[in-house]
């Protein structure tokens, strides 16, 4: 379904060329200040029109039509709606006979019996991650003594450091009509002994939950992650140094059972390349039966991972936020 | 919370030195046919014993004392109940002081307030599987058209493909008190398309919530996973090779838009070194105040990964379950 | 919280002073026909205007921003909004110092900490109740074999039977400017056997449930009702008739052991009198410290359960729409 | 489904004539104080033995399995278990070919396609009341500071005000073998302003929720309940008299828009007479096909309604305690 949370709850509604697309958030405490200019940094960092981004050009600017009254929450649920302005209409019958590999139209066909709005990617696109990341906004507001920081660790296969690494490869791989993925990672400072209510709703269980929602989303690790399945038990194992909970070297990322130990709570996650690319590609045609070349049009982003790193911290600050209610 | 799903609801719940551990079951339909024999198989590979595994003996015979009648489920809930009956009695307050790196002592101490019975490691013991493992038996009877299997692929930092390979590394290990981790995959061969419900309630989203549940997991990854990240999207793109959603290589591991496309859902968990060794390790020592080595008891697995595969086929079971209902 | 259901789930926003109010309803099936217009009929009969009802006047469009396109459902959640036009800012502030009797200022002060927005009630206003209509109709269109139709059966006292009576009563309670409460009767007819899931979600559960959100239900019955409670069990039994589970005389109001026997569910609502009236009252007031006469303003229905009828077979649509596909 | 709450969260389970019934107890806080002695006197109340009730002798000896530990709660779910023993296999396939009046053995037989475990009514039977019951015992813990109290106001159409009363009703309905219902009223004392998570969350539908999952009850009403709906708005009006909420005549059952005002919380359910009956009833017979007379055996109460009001007092618990860890 379309909701997610017990005590901080999100629904997401809308598609990418419908009316608007847009988020209810249920369980704001009243009283909790908030203002629609405290969405502009977080929003803007999503946006898309930088290098390497699509030139879908929306201004993403919130309309709050429930919830908040004279600056601060009411108690009641916040309603956030973003309309939908800068589109075009998309001959999307074309995907109907030849879907896209790696794009979800020829699931969302046979689910939704061919009465899915697929048009832009529909409730498929990067579109409603605008949605996440307004939830994000008012998540940390929550949560304001925690500190969620999310950045581009790799790009396109390599390790990246600095603004000009991520400018050059984006140009190399636009050069070429193609597309890369890469790997975000999030660390979450300040969040208290104890949260995490296991057996199923561990922070890694809550985290990766919300994580695999981001579309393009392929794989997420905490602390050593895939690396702590090759190392020894005597390697692997992070002594206490101290009677507060601090390790010494965080390769737990944070959480033990299930439970944050007090320690910077440290994940990544795998983004797969953008699927639409602007070279040919093969598929199956449906009319001619046959597997065939086809180049696709459309905007796109040649790393929309570029824009994720607010989207992983909206998560993040999504499942914070729940949890730390169930305490 | 200590339920999971949605239609096919899963409680677990017990301690692992209690008097049971066990799981409620909702959602079966009436009329599926499960008796005691049902368990055996699955029951038996989780079960220690096997070299590598923990001394720790238990029948595992599960008592079910609700929701069945005559060889059938009644429609009512299933409740499954696993005495607990080889346990020593350990000196637990030893861990209080000191802590044991990488286990949940700590933060079970300050979360439970001191309340939680964490003899023989209480709920986050690897005892508690045993009951996810009886709900994946009876979520396969559900979904028995789908065929279920997982293996290890990677132990200590190999990869390995046959018995023989473990066996090395398991000796290699023990003679040295140390333990390993290892990567598992799992294969879901004859998913329908159409299976998920996103935004959230993807198919990665629902078995990774559940794999993160599984003590020790510490990265789940779909398909090409963190790969993925590494190619440029020409390499990624999976192209549609027939009119039923067939791909040439399914690096999406079954899943478009967190939606089933009738490919086998693939997936691998990376499972940590077991975190209890034989070797001195050094912690902090609540009562000296200072960091110290110190050798801890209790028996355990040299690498309890071996034991975990039929776990993660169990919440892939579940998984599956509980989405295929909510279509 | 704001959410209903757990397959055909309803989350209902707004304050009756601010932007607008509304909701998103998930779990309709993709393919289900829909238009503006289908919402006609039954926002018709919720809106104010008729004799016995407020003068405010609201246009009652709803607005639906996303789940729709080309007159059919797509399967993602339908987000409808009614915007607030016909408001009059009020001086709330007199509430606060001299809460209202009945109503909900006091209790809203309290629990929001003075952050509620009670203009015109906030939330706790019967504006609200044009998002469960809203919702009815989309529920209705799901189970749209199933015919339910509730009507008035007793005003201010009196067993009413047609307009006439009921234009009476409302004539000489507005003349001395005083307010009446009524009795709803609901049936639903074509409920197939075999829905309700007991244990906790039995038909009666869901409908009382869903009853009692209506600002001013104080009571809901099934079948016999309170009548049950003084008759013998020979008077009360209810002997099955044919083979086909009909009954005598449905003392039940349709459902054994909470599940629909295939009878018409039939319950009732008891609505309190309007608690705002014209009449000076005594109440508390903060400032003096006294209890003391007032004459509070505002424009209110001489009986709010005129409109009431439409709202309850709403309730009862979304109950058996969520149950039905629970099954 | 078998679970209510989504704070403290009850999972019921088990089968009249099955192994056990029991419950899952979720989200009490960790160093609660429990013992087995705790239950005692709550049970006692529920038992049968009394006049009036079935000679069915159980000892309702509860089992704690899990979640406990030296007395005290330990953070993680609380498992009790009821085994069953003292019950008689009943030639229940005459019941399927003659469904008995106004029980659930006709919707259970369609519903569960003939799997359910009916005997002894299965789980429909007033037994699974026991682990509500438990459930209560666990909430009134938590809730330590409300007293809850509920009592028999009206039986067999008399009010009665003292146990002799009551004897006399029983006697005189016994020596015709047929049986009685009444009313039961339910007050809660103690409930802080502030308690009630409109707009589904109502404190009145959370508590109708549970208590029409009670077997046998037909109406549920707050405060003045049907009787507001006779009254006149002055008349039924209740004003403040003091700074704290406290209201003149607590018309309202102490819940005002949804969330308790600080009076006692009032309700009353109605309980149907017993519907199994020493003398002859007549119902429809599928194998003659025809409405036959027919006499049914097994041991009953001639009023469970006697064995109700701890029952009453238990949901109320329940609601209470998960509402009030929901704000």
């Amino acid at each position: 379904m379309n909701s997610f949370g017990e005590r901080f709850r999100v629904t997401i509604f809308g598609e990418s060329h419908g009316v608007a697309v847009g988020v209810v958030i249920d369980g704001v405490p009243a009283g909790t200040p908030l203002t629609v200019e405290d969405f502009h940094s977080d929003l803007s960092r999503r946006k898309s029109g930088a290098v390497g981004t699509t030139s879908r050009s929306e201004s993403d600017t919130p309309e709050i039509v429930s919830g908040l009254k004279g600056g601060y929450t009411t108690g009641s649920p916040i309603t956030i709606l973003f309309k939908n302005r800068d589109y075009r209409s998309e001959d999307y019958t074309t995907y109907q006979s030849t879907p896209r590999p790696s794009h979800a139209d020829y699931v969302a066909a046979v689910k939704y019996k061919g009465y899915a709005d697929l048009n832009g990617g529909g409730r498929f696109s990067g579109r409603l991650t605008v949605a996440l990341v307004a939830a994000g906004v008012v998540a940390k507001k929550i949560i304001n003594n925690i500190d969620i920081l999310a950045h581009i660790t790799r790009l396109g296969g390599e390790v990246v450091s600095q603004q000009s690494d991520i400018d050059n490869i984006i140009s190399r791989t636009t050069a070429i009509s193609d597309s890369v993925g890469g790997v975000i990672e999030c660390s979450c400072r300040g969040v208290a002994v104890g949260v995490g209510e296991p057996f199923f709703n561990s922070v890694e269980s809550y985290i990766s939950h919300l994580a695999f929602s981001i579309p393009g989303v392929r794989g997420v690790e905490f602390g050593d992650g895939f690396a702590a399945a090759n190392m020894l038990g005597s390697e692997h194992n992070d002594p206490y140094i101290d009677g507060e909970g601090k390790t010494a070297k965080n390769g737990a990322g944070g959480v033990n059972g299930g439970i944050s130990n007090g320690n910077d709570i440290v994940f990544r996650v795998a983004v797969k390349p953008t699927s639409t690319i602007g070279r040919e590609q093969v598929t199956y045609n449906g009319e001619s039966g046959r597997v065939e070349g086809v180049t696709f049009k459309g905007r796109h982003d040649t790393a929309f991972v570029l824009r994720s790193a607010v989207i992983v911290e909206a998560v993040a600050a999504i499942a914070l936020a729940d949890l730390i209610e169930q305490r």
